[in-house]
């Protein structure tokens, strides 16, 4: 089945908002197997809208439509839904209490233009909104199925979670699955190089890539009769493409992120950490404080932007930056090592750079950034140039000390397996 | 004009992403007059696509189109609109060096499908791309403006404010031209209420709000045969403005950001400042280093996620600790305080609260954070209760906290000016 999704309303073609309604009905759509391949977005405006309906009634089986139920004079979906299919506005007597109750409720005077909220197109199914005074609804014709519903998001999604969802679901045979592989370390032309075959060749399941700031993402979805055969199908392919990428796998799981999978490695090893930033002036830490339960490892964040806060809280000498600059690896090793020392945490990350756009050179240019990592006293250093913005530049080391991470402490235990440390 | 901006990806189709993009778009298509009816979603599909785009050349003047340029096989929306018009691809030689000098600088092999990128179609204007491989293009075609931008923000927003923008002013008879007034501190339905009798007389120039994380900007924006004029009618409404917001108002200038107006704000009074950050974990650091020449005046970063880290780095109290908690007005003074005597610098803020999910109780519920800042030993504590994902709350204490420093630093010295303090 197919689903198009139109939002209605004046203030996100202006872009006074952004139309976060669209992704999270495109999401949940995705998630139970309809297929979106249209979404628009149109204003208050009853000739443009009907159009818009039009085209989409006849490519799609499922109209999700929000925005324009309210009271106001501006508000004209459901007139114009109605128009679109030829029916009729009738007075639905529960919605018209449930207005009535919520302004008692509220001890708020009912002004007269709210009564227009209880006019419902003939023989449509009415959704109660919980949290607002304009209803849902569904109009089903001639096999398709028009879902109206309030713009607001606090109204909108209780509402298609409780009433629409269940309602998709029902109408559908088979159903959908997917996983996510997600590869950090490796850039999105060589990702893509690396599974062309596996693209050319797909047809069920089908593998989407999707390129983040320092990692890519790997969708494999198939579709079949029940949820076991469906998850049948894509195994092989995870499983062949964790063998393709190796450690640069870092999850599997939708809801872990690259900062999720470090803090994880740091618990499952019992490892605690401290951060000394100096281009990314705590961006490092900041993401790694956004994941839930670090205060398990993590110990002390250092931001040491000026070579005098290097020297009073790491102990790096003068001597030392007056040598190799501030900008080095060998300073980024200093400030990893000072952390381990100062910070007295098991992983310690330094990161120094060049974010720009001023305080570049010949030999130091704009976007030339170093990271040291120390796990337990093995310490790696990588030299990176990124391109872009002073923001994007300093995004893009904050990923790369993730993926550093990962990839040291995974290295630090291989070692120790294998024998090849004392 | 009319304008339709279509955005071009499956992974907005499937929700994976927000399409932030077409609000950017949308917001800078108003601000120069430019009147847009409708907003597509459509993914990487060339009979899909097409038909997009066929429609919108039928009703508007100007495509901005955004996505689908890159290396990948997914990515046809230059293949499709160069179908679309009736022009062929050719390889742009300058666009070919750019991409091979890029690859250069960052030491990456060239895989061959990045070449794809240097093809165009015949006759178009090339646009340089400063922030990643994939050129934008303008097709100019009967009177119509095909406008193909890279799909990520920090390519595409560069690039639109460099080239597309003054591309599409040029188009216009007369000028418009937009003041913003930034301001922080206040609520977005409090500035609306108190400029509620200026939109409602408003024809030109006209007011629109944008509520951001922390702040509301104001647009005014006039419409006239020349600059000169435009900006006479703009004037008195900012001043206006000014005159309502007072200190709220940190700056009337596009390209001023609050953590900008902050740093500002210190250079201007040679003040320098420190950090200390439990719940933000080095966000508000990583906010103020984003303003390029910051090292004149940011002196050290103190992220004290753990109440051990407070103790040991800024010498507060276990008593104190144990005492008031860790998320307090008291410790939140004690970071500050602690950070003036270690860190040295004028200027300090310390931020303790409770980001969530878990960790809330009912006497310091999730979204309670304390923010304290200290100039030249005048401290100020401010309470906030915000609401909203771990992530969210972390933002908005970085806003409350960038609005608390010029508030206070103004406070400062307006008691140093009228003698208030010794």
């Amino acid at each position: 089945m197919t689903v198009e999704i139109i939002s209605v309303g004046t203030e996100i073609l202006l872009g006074n908002i952004v139309n976060t309604n669209a992704a999270y009905l495109a999401e949940k759509c995705a998630a139970i197997g309809l297929s979106c391949y249209y979404q628009e977005v149109v204003g208050d405006n009853e000739e443009r809208l009907e159009g818009v309906l039009q085209t989409a009634l006849e490519r799609a089986d499922v109209l999700l439509v929000s925005g324009g139920l309210g009271p106001t004079q501006d508000d004209l979906t459901k007139e114009t839904a109605a128009k679109a299919l030829g029916r009729k506005l009738i007075l639905h007597e529960p919605s018209k209490a449930a207005i009535e109750s919520f302004f008692q409720k509220k001890g708020i005077e009912i002004t007269e233009n709210n009564w227009k909220q209880a006019m419902v197109p003939e023989g449509c199914i009415v959704i109660d909104n919980q949290n607002g005074t304009a209803p849902g609804m569904i109009i089903e014709d001639k096999g398709r199925h028009v879902v109206l519903m309030p713009g607001p998001p606090n109204e909108l999604i209780p509402m298609f979670e409780h009433a629409v969802m269940p309602y998709l679901n029902s109408l559908q045979p088979g159903i959908i699955y997917s996983q996510t592989v997600k590869v950090c370390g490796v850039g999105e032309s060589k990702v893509e190089a690396m599974i062309k075959d596996l693209i050319d060749e797909q047809s069920n399941p089908t593998i989407a890539t999707y390129a983040k700031t320092g990692e890519v993402h790997l969708r494999v979805t198939a579709r079949a009769e029940g949820e076991k055969e469906a998850k049948k199908l894509v195994k092989p392919y995870v499983k062949e493409l964790k063998g393709r990428f190796g450690n640069h796998v870092y999850t599997t799981q939708e809801d872990v992120t690259l900062e999720k999978a470090v803090v994880d490695l740091l618990l499952a090893n019992h490892l605690t950490v401290s951060t000394v930033e100096s281009c990314t002036g705590g961006m490092l830490a900041a993401r790694l404080i956004n994941v839930p339960g670090v205060s398990e490892v993590f110990k002390t964040g250092y931001i040491t932007y000026s070579n005098k806060s290097k020297r009073k809280l790491l102990g790096i000498k003068k001597s030392s930056l007056e040598k190799h600059g501030a900008v080095s690896p060998e300073i980024a090793k200093e400030m990893a090592k000072g952390a381990a020392l100062f910070g007295k945490a098991d992983v310690t990350v330094g990161i120094t750079g060049v974010a720009g756009p001023d305080g570049g050179s010949g030999e130091k240019p704009v976007g030339l950034v170093y990271i040291a990592c120390n796990v337990c006293g093995r310490i790696d250093v990588k030299e990176c140039h990124f391109g872009g913005s002073r923001m994007k530049i300093r995004e893009s080391s904050v990923s790369a000390a993730l993926s550093l991470m990962r990839e040291s402490i995974l290295a630090y235990y291989s070692e120790v397996t294998f024998g090849a440390r004392k």
